[in-house]
C-alpha cells in the first residue's frame, strides 16, 4: 500500500473512534491500525454494535470530517500521557511499555496515542466506507477480553471508492467457496478439516487439468512415479525436515517408530534418485508426482481451497548437472509461459529471490546460479521483480505471481534451486571426467497446488470456464416425451466424441428446464423439439443465451476440435 | 488339500522326525503337521542344519521309507505316555494339556504323540522332497526357544511331485518382487515398510490399468470423486470401524481429535451421498473413487505388492433402490467379465458368500438377495460354488478368484452388498411413493487392489505383458552413429502416435545392444541400419526373437490400433 494511502486511512480509522465515542461515551479504546485493505479499530463497549450502528456511525464521521479539523501532533511525558488517558485503561497498558517521550494526535476533542503520520486536516478524507463487524481479543491473546472491531476502507476519490466496492461485490460473487457449492464442484466437512471433497463436477476439472500436465510431461520428458505417503522420522532427520518443519507435519507411532503423513515430494525422490547410478548422460533426471501431500495448518486459518490440510502438486524434482542448468531453466520458464500465457492467458509476473545472509553452499554457485535465472528472465522479456536476500538458504528461486480480474495476486509456478538436499542425501552421479559430482537439484511445480489453481480458475473465470474444463459441455433438453429417443442418440452420439453431455427429459415445461439447466452452467444448452427430429440442425445456445443453428455433425466436429485443442 | 494326500503328508513328516533322530540323537521333537503345501516338523538341536544335511536326511528318509514299516496305532494312559516321552520335554509339555486316552503312532523304534491318521506302510510315501529349513518358535511363541523347521513336500507319484517341483521352480521365476526389481517396476525402503515406490516403469502399468477402468466407467454411468484421507474418531464411531477396525488403522492427534487414515472408501461416500437429497429416478448413484488407503497390518506379515500397507483399489460405491439390484448385480458381473474373460482372458471362478448365523437386517431382505445372486451367477453360467455361511454381518457377496498359470488363488474382485451402512449413515432417497426409503449400498472392486492386480499381472505373465501394459512399446537400436538421426525421427513418429519408444544410440556393438535391450522387456526392438535409412522399411525384433520386416506407416497404424484395443 502506498504511503500516502496508509495515512490516510490511519486517519479515518481516528475519526472513528471519535465518532464512536461521540455516540457511546464511555467506549474504552483499543487500537487503530491502517491495514493491508482499509483499517480497523477495535473497541470495548457494553452494547452490542449492529450494521446500522454502522450508519450511524458513517453519518456521524461523516459530521466531524466536515467540520474540517486539523490534526496535531504533539509531545508529551509519560506522566502526562497516563493523566491524559486516565479513563482508557487500554491505552494505559499501551503507555506502560513506551519510553520517556510519547506521541499524541489530537482533533477536536479526540485524543489519541499514536506516533502517526496523518493528513492534516479531515476534509483530506474524501470517501470512506464501514465495511463489517467482527470480534477481536485484545492484543490477539484469547485469554484477554474480547473486543467490537469495526473494518472500514477510505480513498482519495469517491470513483476509487467506487470501484473498490464493485470489485468487493465481484469477489463476493466469485467467492470459489460459494460457486463451488452452487455448482457441486465439492464440499467439505467437519470430520475431515481442511480436506476438501471433490464431487463429480469437481473431479472433472481436477482430472482434466491433470490429464493436460501429463500430456506435457510425455513431451517434455518427464517421467512419473507413484510414491508412499508415510516415511519414518529418520528419513525426515536426513532431509532436514524433522528439524524445522515437524510441527507442520501429521506425525504418528506404529510398532514403536514415529512416521509422518509427507508434506512435500522431495525426500520421497531423492530415495528413487539414490536406487540406480547415474552417468551424466542420463541426465537431467525429470521425476514427476502428483501424490497427496499434508501440512498441519492450524484449524483456524483453514479457508475453502486455498488453505487447506490435504493437497496435490503438480510436482517435480530435476536433477541436473550444472552445465545442464541454464537450458533447463529456459525449458522450465517456457513450460511455465506455455500453461500461463498460451493456455490460460492470465496476467503474471516473477519474482527472483536472490542469496539470504544465512544462505548455505559455495558462493559462486550461488552468483552463477542468480546470473543465469536473471538472464534467462530478461531474454524471455518477462515482467519480474528482485526480492532480495528472500532466496531460501538452500538457493535462489523464481516464483510466478498471477493479477487476477480482481487485481489479486495468486501465488502459483515455482522453480527453486537446491544446493543442499543432494548433499543431505550424498546423491551423486558420474561426470564426463569419469569422477564422481553432486548434481543440483530443481524443485518445481507448474500450476502449483490443484486446489488453489481450481480456486484460482474459478475465481477468475466465475466459474464460466473454458470449455474443455467445463464439468458438462452440451446439457441437452427435451421438448417433449416423444423427443426423448432422439434425445438419447444425440447423447450417445456427442460421448462418443468425448463431450460430456447430460439430458434432462423431465416432463417439465421448456422454459424450467432451461433456467435449471443455466444453474448448472453448461457451455451449450441444446433443445430438441420437432424441427431437429427432422432435420439434422442443433439448436444450440450458448452460456450467454446466445442461439445458432448448425448441423449437428459440423457442431461435434468443431467442439471435438476446441476441445483437444483445449480452448 | 484332499484327505489321502494329507494322511500322505503328515506321514512323510513322520519319516522325516525318525531320520532326524538316527542321524541326530539326543534331537528333541516339536511338532510335525501337514500344511496347505506340504509338512514341516520342528527339531531342537545343537547342530545348525545346513542344505547338505537336508540331503542326508531325505537318503535316511528312503532307507527307512524301504524297510516298509507299519505305521502302528495304539492308544496308552497319560502316565504311559509321560513314561514313553520322558526324554521328549516338548512331548511332555503337549501331554500336560490332554485328556486321559491318548493315541500314538509308531513306525520302527520310532513313536511320536499323534491322532493320525497314517498311511498303513511306509512304502506308501511314492514321492517326497524336502524343501528348505527355517527358524520357528517353539508353539509360535517369541517368548519360548527358537527351534529348526524342515519343510517338504510328498505325493503319491513322481510325476506330480515333478510337476510341482516344476511349478515351484517356475514361481520363482515369476516372483513379482525379483521381475519387480529386474525391471525397475517398483522399489521398497525401509523407512516405508509395506509401501511400494513405482518407479517410471511400474507407474506406466498402474496408470494405464487406471485409464483402462475411467473409460469403462464412462460408459457404465461411474461418477468419480476425489475425497480426504484423514477422518476423525466420530466418523468411524457411525461407520462401526472404530468398534472393529480400529487397530488395523493409523490414528494420530490433531489440535485434541483423534484421526484416522482411513483403510476404505465406505465411509466418505456416505459423506457424499448424505450431501444431497435423492429421488429413485438419480439411482442407482455409482461413485467410484482411486483414494490411496493405509491398513496396519503388521510389519512381519508385509510382502511385496500382494500384502501392503498403502494401495489403491478402483473401488466404487453404488447406492440403489431395492427394486434396482437386479439390474445392477447384472451389469456388475457383466463388468467382470469384460475385465477377466474379455480382456485379460484369465481362468477365474466365483464364490457366492450367504448368510452368516450372526447376520443383521431383515431375513426377508437376505433371502431374496441371495437368490438374485445365484440367479444371476447361473443365468451368466460362471462357474461359482457357495461358502454357506461365510457372508459378512451386513450383507451376501460374491469374490471373483482368478486360477493364475500355476494354478494359485489370486482373490480380485468383490461385489458385496450392504443392508447396514445405509441405516448407520441415515440415508435415504425418495421413492416412487413419495415416501423415504433406505437404498442398498453395494461395495465393489473390478480389478480390486492395484498394487496386488499388478503382481498378479508380472506372476502371470511372467512380466511379458499384452502390449497395451508393456512400459516400452519400442526399443530403437543404432546400428552406428550416423543411424542417429533417422532413429530420432522415429522415436518422435511413435511417439506422437502414443507409442511409447525409447532410444539406444550408445557406441555399443549392436549384439551388445540388444542383449541390453532384451532385458528390458520391450515389445519390439528396432534396429536401425544402413538399409532402413533407404527404404520405408522397418526391422522389428519381437519379445521372442522373431524378425520382420514391415513398412513403417504399417507398423504405426497396426501398433496404435492394438494399444487401442488394449492387446
Amino acid at each position: 500500500m502506498e504511503k500516502d494511502l496508509e495515512t490516510l486511512r490511519h486517519s479515518t480509522s481516528h475519526i472513528l473512534a471519535s465518532a464512536v465515542l461521540e455516540l457511546f461515551p464511555g467506549t474504552k479504546l483499543g487500537i487503530g491500525p491502517a491495514i493491508e485493505e482499509g483499517f480497523y479499530y477495535d473497541f470495548d463497549l457494553k452494547h452490542k454494535l449492529t450494521p446500522e450502528d454502522l450508519e450511524k456511525i458513517e453519518k456521524k464521521m461523516k459530521e466531524i470530517i466536515n467540520k474540517n479539523l486539523r490534526f496535531e501532533r504533539k509531545e508529551v511525558t509519560k506522566k502526562e500521557a497516563e493523566k491524559l488517558f486516565k479513563d482508557q485503561p487500554y491505552k494505559l497498558e499501551l503507555i506502560k511499555d513506551l519510553k520517556a517521550k510519547i506521541t499524541i494526535f489530537k482533533h477536536g476533542d479526540f485524543i489519541d496515542l499514536c506516533s502517526g503520520p496523518h493528513i492534516n486536516y479531515t476534509k483530506g478524507i474524501k470517501a470512506f466506507k464501514l465495511l463489517k463487524l467482527a470480534g477481536a481479543y485484545w492484543k490477539g491473546d484469547s485469554k484477554n477480553k474480547q473486543l467490537q472491531r469495526i473494518y472500514g476502507i477510505s480513498f482519495q476519490n469517491k470513483e476509487q471508492l467506487e470501484n473498490y466496492l464493485k470489485n468487493l461485490e465481484e469477489s463476493k460473487k466469485r467467492d470459489h467457496r460459494i460457486l463451488g457449492e452452487q455448482l457441486n464442484l465439492f464440499m467439505f466437512h467437519e470430520v475431515s478439516p481442511g480436506s476438501p471433497f471433490f464431487l463429480p463436477s469437481g473431479t472433472i476439472i481436477y482430472n482434466e487439468l491433470m490429464k493436460f500436465i501429463r500430456d506435457e510431461y510425455k513431451k517434455r520428458g518427464y517421467q512419473e512415479v507413484i510414491t508412499p505417503l508415510l516415511y519414518e522420522k529418520k528419513l525426515w532427520e536426513t532431509s532436514g525436515h524433522w528439524e524445522h518443519y515437524h510441527e507442520n507435519m501429521f506425525n504418528l507411532e506404529i510398532e514403536k517408530r514415529i512416521f509422518s503423513l509427507k508434506p512435500m515430494n522431495c525426500p520421497s525422490h531423492c530415495l528413487i534418485y539414490k536406487n540406480k547410478l547415474y552417468s551424466y548422460k542420463e541426465l537431467p533426471l525429470r521425476i514427476a508426482d502428483f501424490a497427496p501431500l499434508h501440512r498441519n495448518e492450524l484449524s483456524g486459518t483453514l479457508a475453502g481451497l486455498t488453505r487447506v490440510r490435504k493437497m496435490s502438486q503438480d510436482d517435480a524434482h530435476i536433477f541436473v548437472a550444472e552445465e545442464q542448468l541454464e537450458d533447463e531453466i529456459k525449458d522450465l520458464i517456457e513450460f511455465e509461459r506455455f500453461i500461463y500465457e498460451k493456455t490460460f492467458k492470465f496476467n503474471f509476473n516473477m519474482v527472483l529471490s536472490t542469496k539470504p545472509d544465512k544462505f548455505m553452499g559455495d558462493v559462486k554457485l550461488w552468483n552463477k546460479a542468480e546470473k543465469l535465472l536473471k538472464d534467462v528472465l530478461k531474454k524471455n522479456k518477462i515482467k519480474y521483480s528482485i526480492a532480495e536476500k528472500e532466496g531460501t538458504f538452500y538457493g535462489p528461486k523464481i516464483d510466478l505471481i498471477v493479477k487476477d480480474s480482481l487485481n489479486r495476486d495468486w501465488q502459483l509456478a515455482t522453480i527453486q534451486l537446491d544446493f543442499q538436499l543432494p548433499l543431505r542425501f550424498n546423491l551423486t552421479y558420474e561426470g564426463k571426467d569419469g569422477r564422481k559430482h553432486t548434481p543440483i537439484m530443481i524443485h518445481r511445480a507448474v500450476i502449483g497446488t490443484f486446489e488453489r489453481f481450481i480456486g484460482l480458475l474459478i475465481e477468475t473465470y466465475a466459474a464460466k470456464f473454458p470449455l474443455w474444463l467445463t464439468p458438462i459441455h452440451v446439457k441437452i433438453i427435451t421438448v417433449t416425451d416423444k423427443h426423448v429417443k432422439y434425445a438419447e442418440k444425440l447423447k450417445k452420439d456427442l460421448e462418443s466424441n468425448n463431450i460430456r453431455a447430460e439430458l434432462d427429459d423431465r416432463s417439465e415445461s421448456i422454459g424450467k428446464k432451461i433456467v435449471d439447466a443455466h444453474k448448472e452452467m453448461p457451455f451449450y444448452i441444446i433443445t430438441v423439439g420437432d424441427r431437429e427430429l427432422e432435420s439434422d440442425n442443433l439448436a444450440v445456445r450458448t452460456r450467454d443465451n446466445k442461439i445458432m443453428n448448425i448441423k449437428k455433425d459440423k457442431f461435434i466436429q468443431e467442439t471435438t476440435e476446441l476441445i483437444n485443442k483445449r480452448c
